[in-house]
């Protein structure tokens, strides 16, 4: 029943894209192009690559190279993803559009290193779900790979890098540096 | 792997079908429609609604309409969502959909019943699977709930019904009439 919950979302996420199109008349060339980023977004290429990564993983020694393979396709490729079909369908184009992919992978990645950081450090009560379960299930991680200090840090670079991105949208890109400043801090 | 696969397998599905439209010129209102209509196929209201209800009813006693929601919904709907995309991407409309339509929907079921009977009396090295599997399993089918006569003469009725509809498009249908009459014969 999870296996066909999870189909029948996957499904839904499409229904949803091309059914809002034709109902709210959204231009037809930017729904099938979002359509085709988030197939591939969802896909092979995307989060079932990282996922399929990441589950290989369990148990060996990986090297930051593939711990960053992981993270970028398993949860960054869905921000990613969500970020530049928004651009889009807000007409972005050229530099806006390139500024928001930027600072989706970069955000992305940032996000799934907290992730792993509030694993080891955070409280389950907190976070929703139980802590521990990285190192319990030996998995790909940063602070595995480079320790929690540097995953801090890298974090931390990460978002900056991000926000850098973020200039030639000027003022209208405040509220996406606030989630990135909001990135470093949650705790759940 | 396998849930990864099937999840893979189904965004790619939608990949192919944005990928495809924008390559090929297709008509993006038509395109956006066919996406539409097999993500409804594939989703809740389609195969997986279908297969949920498989699911529960094993080991349970159903009736026949509850093997017809299984069959129409599970296998019937990605044939019948086949054949209206196929003909929605030839420029049919009106009469002529209609006419696929209503064939589609009887030709799903035939499929399916006749699945089911060659499951009891079909030979496992020609349909390339074990037989007696549905009963092992104590599925919902249509020879468990009617007979595997009634079965049989239902089957050729579904396959008489499905061909009258296509008399809309004169011997441009004769490909489908084939492959209803197939239908009947197939031993794998």
């Amino acid at each position: 029943m999870a296996i066909l919950a999870g189909d029948a979302l996957l499904a839904e996420a499409f229904r949803t894209m091309s059914r809002g199109a034709l109902d709210y008349g959204i231009d037809l060339e930017v729904t099938t192009d979002i359509i085709l980023e988030i197939s591939q977004t969802a896909g092979f290429s995307g989060l079932v690559g990282g996922q399929v990564v990441d589950i290989e993983s369990e148990g060996q020694d990986v090297d930051l190279p593939t711990v960053e393979y992981i993270h970028t396709h398993k949860t960054g490729a869905l921000i990613l993803g969500s970020l530049r079909a928004g651009a889009k369908l807000g007409g972005s184009s050229g530099d806006e559009l390139e500024a928001i992919t930027r600072y989706g992978g970069r955000i992305g990645l940032a996000f799934q290193v907290v992730d792993d950081i509030l694993d080891i450090v955070g409280e389950s009560s907190k976070l929703g779900k139980d802590v521990g379960s990285d190192e319990a299930r030996n998995k790909a991680t940063y602070p595995g790979v480079v320790g929690i200090e540097e995953s801090k840090r890298l974090a931390e670079n990460l978002v900056d890098e991000a926000v850098s991105h973020l200039t030639v949208l000027r003022n209208r890109a405040e509220p996406l540096e606030e989630i990135g400043r909001y990135l470093i801090r949650r705790t759940s």
